[in-house]
Parts: structure tokens; sequence; C-alpha cells
């Protein structure tokens, strides 16, 4: 197993979106507007700029980006509200009690218990988004900072968090982590080529692949990897050998079944990550086969479990406490150095080669 | 699979701790004595009855407590501090990212959510303590309760927390849960037993077991169950059959290794956990054999990971969902009915038979 964490290190890449007026706006500390000043220019009351910036309802859409883009513009500090001192951090979390979620929490609390903070937990619904009244209880709490794992906020929502100034990083986002709020992420495309690649070289020459959801990115991506893996071997891509699931074990389950049914089975399943592919040691066990003599078997992620499973499983590693533990220092920097808002950090992925991969049986 | 959740409604068993006179004391909402009077009677200053009301340091043991004792004589009522309305539980939580843990911290944060709290979730150390400086973390924080998970605290840690006047829960405690803080546990005498009998009656006579810490009272009353099932069929307790381990992974490898190379090897293991029994797997896979054909293996807690193993794990189950809910429930109601403060909920245990446990070679 190589030196994971020094690898990561030297891996880091930092994409610095540049030219975002906001940003520089916030970076430049020239003169602040007062309230009226600005509820005077938007044409509005007092109080409507005082709900716009205290993310309080009752505004419309059209004027509270109004008052929002007068504020940035005359620069008025929202950064430091008294009640920023509880020391809390916030987390929402995809599937707290997944080996992923599990992992992240604890190593965000990590960084917090070092730093005095409380680390608030709250779990987002299945479609990745927090729960009615999650950001009520935030604007309660006054956290120091939010940290979305896995998870995504609705504009409004984001807009009304701003607004209080309170900052925000993103670990493993979902969906597409192109926004406007700075996320942590791993090389995902590399991570899948890597995988298929190795396959490759042990002399595999019919590899499929269980892909995640369609709409997220990590998964879009390393589907991209073991396209780019194969056409640099000349191999086909083979549309039969491409299923898709939610990065559950029962999807791989479904998976290995329909692809180890095929006419053509494949001798080797990428499974794009280390649930799937403990689905797809089960889908192999039912049908009396073996891993790796019949099919060789690579996962994503290298959670615990993948070193647990019989045989440990061959894997990517995604260096997961790293990238939880510079979220957390990146949240807690942002309220002073706002211009690191529009950073975009992936860090390296690599093989963790064990025993659940081999040669295709002669 | 029996339906669990209705078993373990059925199974709860509360035991009351009667005639504890502080208890009853803060029942009975009499006469309330003023801060001045109780350092009169304590013959300090009113700003020491303040540092003990407040949890704060700079007070000697033996001041504290007599402190304590006239505040509770004279039933000063600290339960409706103005701060305590923050809306927040705090959980101390042993290995957090474990899956044990990772399912309890689910759960209480499913009720938290519902009953529109926030969740502060911390990690104990290796010996089931808080980090330094988590008590301070709390008494700012000013939590409406705090639950413990197979964590603990030293006296005056809970002392100071009492004197503020936060509730207290243990889930799973750690050590013997027989201390005045409610707690909720599940039936591990009863667990060990039924994991035993099920060996016993698939015709086993050769079994082994790899306890938890002797220091834990879950993993005693597991021990204890085992040897009350071969006592019941009038089998021998082989003392080279009892091995033990902390309930991590390595702790099954090596015990299992160990078992397996004795001159008479068991022909089933009971490993009192989920992990143990991943670790056992391992072991007879690096010897070549196989699970149930060469040895039956039974976990205990029925995690995720039991159903996703190879073979599937029979496991006794936990209803650890259950647990937590009912710990959360209870931590909110014990500001407004310390009369529960002294209760211990017991729920029940059931076997969930899966495919690593057969009987053993004619």
């Amino acid at each position: 197993m190589p030196d994971g964490r020094g690898n990561f290190r030297r891996g880091i890449l930092w994409h610095t979106v540049m030219g975002m007026s906001d940003g520089e706006a916030i970076t430049t500390h020239a003169s602040r507007a007062t309230l009226a000043e600005v509820a005077a220019l938007a044409r509005v009351s007092v109080a409507t700029v005082s709900k716009v910036l205290n993310g309080r309802a009752g505004v419309s859409a059209e004027t509270r980006s109004r008052v929002e883009a007068l504020l940035n513009d005359r620069n008025y500090n929202r950064r430091s509200t008294p009640q920023a001192t509880a020391s809390l951090i916030e987390v929402l979390c995809f599937e707290i009690d997944s080996p992923f979620g599990a992992a992240a929490i604890a190593s965000i609390e990590r960084v917090a218990r070092e730093q005095q903070m409380g680390m608030v937990v709250s779990a987002s619904d299945d479609d990745h988004l927090p729960a009615a009244g999650w950001v009520d209880g935030v604007l309660r709490r006054q956290p120091l900072g939010i940290i979305l794992v896995a998870a995504q906020l609705e504009s409004k929502d984001m807009q009304r968090l701003r607004s209080r100034g309170i900052p925000m990083v993103m670990i493993d986002p979902y969906g597409s982590p192109a926004s406007d709020a700075p996320s942590i992420g791993s090389a995902d495309w590399n991570g899948g080529f890597l995988a298929t690649q190795h396959l490759i070289g042990l002399g595999h020459t019919d590899i499929a692949i269980i892909t995640g959801p369609d709409s997220m990115m990590a998964s879009t991506a390393r589907l991209s990897g073991y396209r780019a893996a194969l056409d640099a071997a000349h191999l086909p891509v083979r549309s039969e050998y491409i299923r898709s699931g939610r990065f559950h074990h029962a999807d791989g389950v479904t998976g290995g079944r329909e692809l180890l049914a095929l006419p053509e089975p494949p001798t080797a399943i990428f499974a794009t990550s280390d649930l799937h592919a403990l689905g797809v040691y089960e889908a192999v066990r039912s049908l009396g086969k073996t891993i790796p003599g019949d099919v060789s078997v690579v996962g994503y992620d290298d959670l615990a479990i993948a070193k647990w499973a019989g045989p440990p499983l061959t894997t990517i590693r995604v260096p997961l406490a790293t990238m939880a533990e510079q979220a957390t220092h990146l949240v807690t920097r942002l309220r002073d150095e706002p211009e690191l808002a529009f950073s975009r950090v992936e860090l390296a992925t690599s093989l963790v080669v064990r025993e659940s991969t081999a040669p295709p049986r002669g």
C-alpha cells in the first residue's frame, strides 16, 4: 500500500476561479455603506434591508437580489455579527450512518475538537437536500461555518445563509461542483482510469462497470476515466457492460447478476464504490462462482469494510480524512480570508491492490 | 427474520430504582432556598454557591458536595436556567465512525431533527472518556440534555454537569450501568444465551467464544449467557475456548487463528460482536477453511455489514435504533419529569439466522 498521506499532500491541485466580482469586492475593505443608504438606493425600507441581511423571509426574490447587489457593491461588512462566537461548526451530510458519511463526520469532529468547536450534525434527505427548517435552525445557532458532505442546498437557502455571512465548504459535492462555494473533492477521473488500467494490466479485455447516478459529477468522471483507459488500450467500450446504481449494496447485487448472466459475461467488474463491490461479491457467491478466480472486482473509496471483505477488496483510495480536515480548516478561515471562497481543491486518488483482482482464467 | 421492532417494544423492561432520596426531593416542588440562605448554612460566600451551581472550577470537592447537599435539601431549582433554550442535544460517543457509533448517531439525529433540535457530536477517547475541555464546551453551549453512547464520565465532570441541571442518559453504558444516571441497554445475557443455544441446537459441542473487555458489563453478561447455555445442555465450559478482545476486527483475526490452531479446535465460534466475527472470517479464510463448512460463526449487534458479509452472518440483533430513539425522547423529558432519572431500560435482543452457521461436519 502506498504512503497515501504523503501522496495526497503532493497531489493537491488548487483551482482558483478568478475574476468573480463578488469575491473581489469582498477582499477590498473600503468604505462601508449604512443600512439607510442601501435602503435609499434600493428604494425599500430599512426593515427590508435588515430582512435581507438577516436571511429572513418576506422579501421577494427580485428585491432580495437587488438589495444583495447593493450591499455587495457598497461592501457592507456582514461577516462579523456579534453572535458568531458560539464556536459551532455545522455539518449537513448525506447518509450519516453510511461508512462514507461516518468517516467524514469523524474527521471533521477531530479538527473541530482541536479548535475547541462543537460540531452540529444534520442528515440530508434522499435528494441530498436538508430537511425543512434546517436553515432556520442554522440561523438560530449562528455557526462559524457550514460543511456540506455529499449534500446540496437550493439556491434560496444558499442565499439566506450568505446574507448572514455564514461561510460554507462542500466535501465531495453532490451534482456539479462548479458553483461559487469552495469545494474539496478528489480526482475521480483519475481514479476511474487507474482502476481500469489495473485490470487491463492483469490481462482483462472484457471489463464491465457499475456506475453511480448520472446526476453526480463524481460518477460521470469515474465512467469517463474507465472509457479513457479502454480507449488508450485500444479496447472497445461495450454498452452491455455499463450498468448503473446509486452507490448502494443492492445495486451491486443487481448489476453483478445482470452482468454475469450475459452471453459473454465480463471477466472483471469495476464497481465504482465499495458498497457496489460488496454487492457484486454477493452476486458472484449466489452463482457459486469465486473472486478473483471467476471474476475480478475493483471497488472505490477504500472504506474500512474494503479490507475486511472476503477476499480483501482491491479499490481506489479516496483521501476522505484529509478532505474533511482541509474542509474544516478552510471553513474556519473563510470569515477572515474571503478570497479563499472561490477555491476548488482536488486531492489525488490512488490504487490499493488487495486480493480481489487477478489475471483472467486462461 | 423475526419482526424485531414489535418484539423489542414488547420486550421493554423498566427497572425503576426506588427510594433514592435525591430523586424524591426533586419531585416535590416545595419551598426554594435563596443562594444567600444556602451560603449562610454552608458558611461559604454567595460567590462560592454560585460557582457550585454553575459548575465552575475553584471549589474544593468537600465544599462542593456540602453545598450540593444543601441545595438538594433546600430543593433549589436549578433546572430552568434562561439560557437552556438553545435547542441543542449533546452526544458523546465512543468511536463515532464505527458501524455501531454511526448507527446510534444517525438514530439520535432523526429524533433530534423531528423535535427541531440541533445535535452536537463529540468523540470520546480510547478509554471512553471525553477530551479535555469537553465539559467546558457543554456548559458554554447549554444543551437541553446529554446522551453518552458507550462512553463514560469521571465523577467530577458528572457533578459539574449535574450542578447546572443538564440531564443525561446513557446508551449501552460503558462499564457498569448501575449508576444514578438513566441508561438504555439491551439484554446482553439473553443475547449470549440465544447465540450459544442456537449453536448447540445445530449439534455443536465444541463452541468457543471471543469476549469483549472485562471492564464492560455488556461483555461480562454475554459471556455469562454463553456459560449458562452450555451448563443447561450439560456441556463443559473449556477455558482454552475462551478468548478476549476489544470488539475490534483485529481481535477476531487473532482470536480466530489461536482457536483454530488448538489441538482440538472448536467447530463453532460465538464472536460476541460483528467486527470480531468478520475478523474470524479472515482467520478462517487465511487457513484455507470455509464458513460454515469447517466452522460456524455467530456475531453480535446486527450492523449493516453483517448481512453484507460472505457468507451473510448469523448474529444477535441489538435494537440500536430503538435504543437511540428512546434515549433521545427520555433526555428531553428529564427536565420536566426528573422522577425518570433513576430508570434503566433494557430492550430485548433476538437471534437473526443467516448463512454462517450449520451443523458440524459429521
